[in-house]
This record gives structure tokens, C-alpha cells and sequence, in this order.
């Protein structure tokens, strides 16, 4: 069978921030697919079984079986599938905006989410909301300056881009950590715009098939 | 002036294995650009001055200053070079290729290097040269298993690309940090022939003009 006609397969979790970004890049881009819940707290981490160590080496969500081959790394996916699947666009077309975009992608790729994942603050021991809180606070500070420069309704003017796609379930784990977002008027703008549209609300982690009963809303 | 007549500002520090990647994509490029040091450890970190956060926010190195912006966050920096200076070009053709780059980078860039960098280290207290290599040598586990499937010469194929200069400032680190390369053969002489490259000798941490002269090679 042509690897075209194979639904791609995305394995995540419900409330993973990364799965979360590929999620709503696949609802924007229109591109139907099957999950494969990977639960990060059962059975010590199933990410940490034998059987998934073979979709993906590096032990964590999401990965996406796609076209033949299985990517893994939210901001890899999301570029593979913006450069497979070009419409509707998720990098602004403007060579400075595109880069802008990728800058605020990856200042919360790897700046902010690595310093407060679970599997990170279990190792850290002491007092993990407050060691969350303080790299959210740190990150947020740098990003509300950064988007007063670069936003209009979204992160990069008027348009979505993967910046966003990053934005909005960094919003929500300061949520959980109890962040205060006041000081951050412009992020806490730009999420709440983003938030009324469909493609976040169906991705959204109350909202998946691994979402406990309780949680669904 | 043309902005293209400026030549471009790098902000950083000869150590700092986030600019070491930025400053092999300028040499790889042929591109000409002035240094301006940040020192991340004298005055308690130049990063965190109130002159500095004008140029980047983030209040971290690298930062690259052409074209008319600044742009922060080594993968943004290299894919705007790529996009405006594309040859030679430091991602595959191929588009699934060019996803694995993508994959390695990210991997190293916001799986292994956030969890070993000094700020950080500073921050987590207890046993620094342990906790370092807890990281590298999980990334690395991970690595040398996605490298097997990828790497020709170099970690994609034949062809020099992102993710190698994502590779060669990590190995970098590790023996700073004394990890035990044995494990990992795939790594290690993928690294070996890069370094044999001349764009990643003139662009080493001990030949960049904040080098201390006892560390000069």
C-alpha cells in the first residue's frame, strides 16, 4: 500500500505539551490521523518500555509515524509536516518573520518546557512547583518582551505560526504550576485569541482519547 | 548603509557550545562577521546586564545581529542563514533527511544541552559533574541508536548538515565533563571526521578571540 493512504499514527499523551503542539498542527493542517496513548506516569512510564524504545530511541512523546518513517522532536514533525503538507502555512513566508518565529518556538522548546517537564522535576527533589514556577517566570519575562516587538493577534502578527502552536501549551503548564500571568498582558492575550480556535480546542488535553474521565470538559 | 553592506554582530562566548554551532554554520557559509564577547561567568554573567538584555531578552548567547535584526536561539540563527544564504546548504534536499537533521538537532539542542549548561548546573546544587553526565550519557544512549539508521560519514548521509553542528559542540561538553565515549562508536567517529573539517577547527572554543591564553590551542 501506498505509504499516502496509511494514516500517519501519533503517539502521545493527554496533557504531554509537545504532543500537545504536533496535535494542533495536524488539526490545523487538516491532516486526519490515529493516536497511540503513551502514558508518562503508569507503569513507572510507558515511554520507558521495551516496545516503544523501538518507535522512539529517545524515550518520549509524541512521535509520528508518517509516510513510511517515524519522526520524533514536536518542532521536527511540525517542520516536516509544514514542508509535506504546505497549506495552511506555519511559518510566515517573510524570511525575518520565519525566523522570529522559529526564535520564540525554540526559546520555549528548549529554554522554558525541558526546566519544568515531570520526568525533569522528579529528579530535581526539593520543592517542584517552585523550581517550575521560577523557569516559567524567567522564560514568560523574556517572551512578553520578545512578542511586544513581534505580535499582532498572534505570536508573529496577524497570522498562526508554529510560535503559537508553542505558546499556548506553555500557557497552560503555567497554569498547572500556578504562575501568576498577570505581568504578561501580551501572552496572555495572544493565548486567549488563540484558544477560541477550533484546531487548539480539538487538540486540547481535555479533550483526547487517553483523557481520564475526570479531566474531560 | 545597506544592511547587507553590515557585517553581521555575533554575541558570545568562546565556551558556550550554543554559539560554537552558529559560529561553524557562519564558516561554513563563507560568511564574514565581527565577535562581541559576552563572558556567561565575570560580573556574576555579562549575560544578565541590563546593556545585554537589549540585545537579547533571553539573556543568553549566542545572538546574531544582521540584516537589520537580532535573532536569538542557535537553530533559528542557522536556519535564517540557510534561508538567505543557502549555499552550501546545511540541510538535506531530501525531505525526510532534512526531518532527521532536524530531529537530531532538536534532540541535542532541547534534550541534552538545557540539562548540562552552567546557569543551570549552577542552580541544581548537590553533585554538578554527576548530574551533567546522568544527561549526556541518557541523549547520548539515545543517539548512537538513531544515528545507526541515519549517518553515513557524517548523521545524515555523506553531507555535512545541522545536526553536525549540533553533534561536535556536545562531544565538546561531554569530555568536559568526563563522560565515557566507549558506548558510543557511532558518535564518536562521526565527530572525529568532522572535526578534521576546517570550518569546525577556526570556529573551536580554544581559538575565538575571548579564548584565555591558557586554554589556547
Amino acid at each position: 500500500m501506498s505509504t499516502a493512504l496509511v494514516k500517519p499514527v501519533l503517539y502521545s499523551y493527554f496533557r504531554s505539551s509537545c504532543s500537545w503542539r504536533v496535535r494542533i498542527a495536524l488539526a490545523l493542517k487538516g491532516i486526519a490521523y490515529d493516536q497511540e496513548p503513551v502514558n508518562l506516569l503508569k507503569d513507572g512510564g510507558q515511554q520507558f518500555s521495551t516496545e516503544f524504545q523501538v518507535v522512539n530511541p529517545m524515550q518520549q512523546v509524541p512521535a509520528l509515524k508518517i509516510d513510511g518513517i517515524i519522526l520524533s522532536q514536536s518542532l521536527a514533525i511540525i517542520q516536516y509536516l509544514e514542508e509535506t503538507r504546505p497549506n495552511p502555512r506555519l511559518l510566515p513566508q517573510d524570511l525575518k518573520k520565519r525566523a522570529q518565529a522559529r526564535m520564540i518556538s525554540d526559546h520555549i522548546v528548549s529554554g522554558i518546557q525541558p526546566l519544568q517537564n515531570l520526568t525533569f522535576l522528579k529528579q530535581v527533589g526539593g520543592e517542584k512547583l517552585e523550581w517550575a514556577q521560577r523557569y516559567i517566570t524567567c522564560g514568560f519575562k523574556a517572551l512578553e518582551r520578545i512578542l511586544q516587538h513581534t505580535a499582532g493577534r498572534y505570536c508573529i502578527g496577524d497570522e498562526v505560526s508554529m510560535a503559537d502552536l508553542c505558546l499556548v501549551p506553555q500557557v497552560y503548564n503555567a497554569e498547572r504550576f500556578k504562575v501568576d500571568l498577570a505581568p504578561y498582558p501580551t501572552i496572555t492575550r495572544i493565548n486567549k485569541a488563540l484558544l477560541e480556535l477550533e484546531a487548539f480546542q480539538v487538540s486540547h488535553p481535555c479533550r483526547q482519547p487517553d483523557t481520564p474521565a475526570e479531566l474531560r470538559a
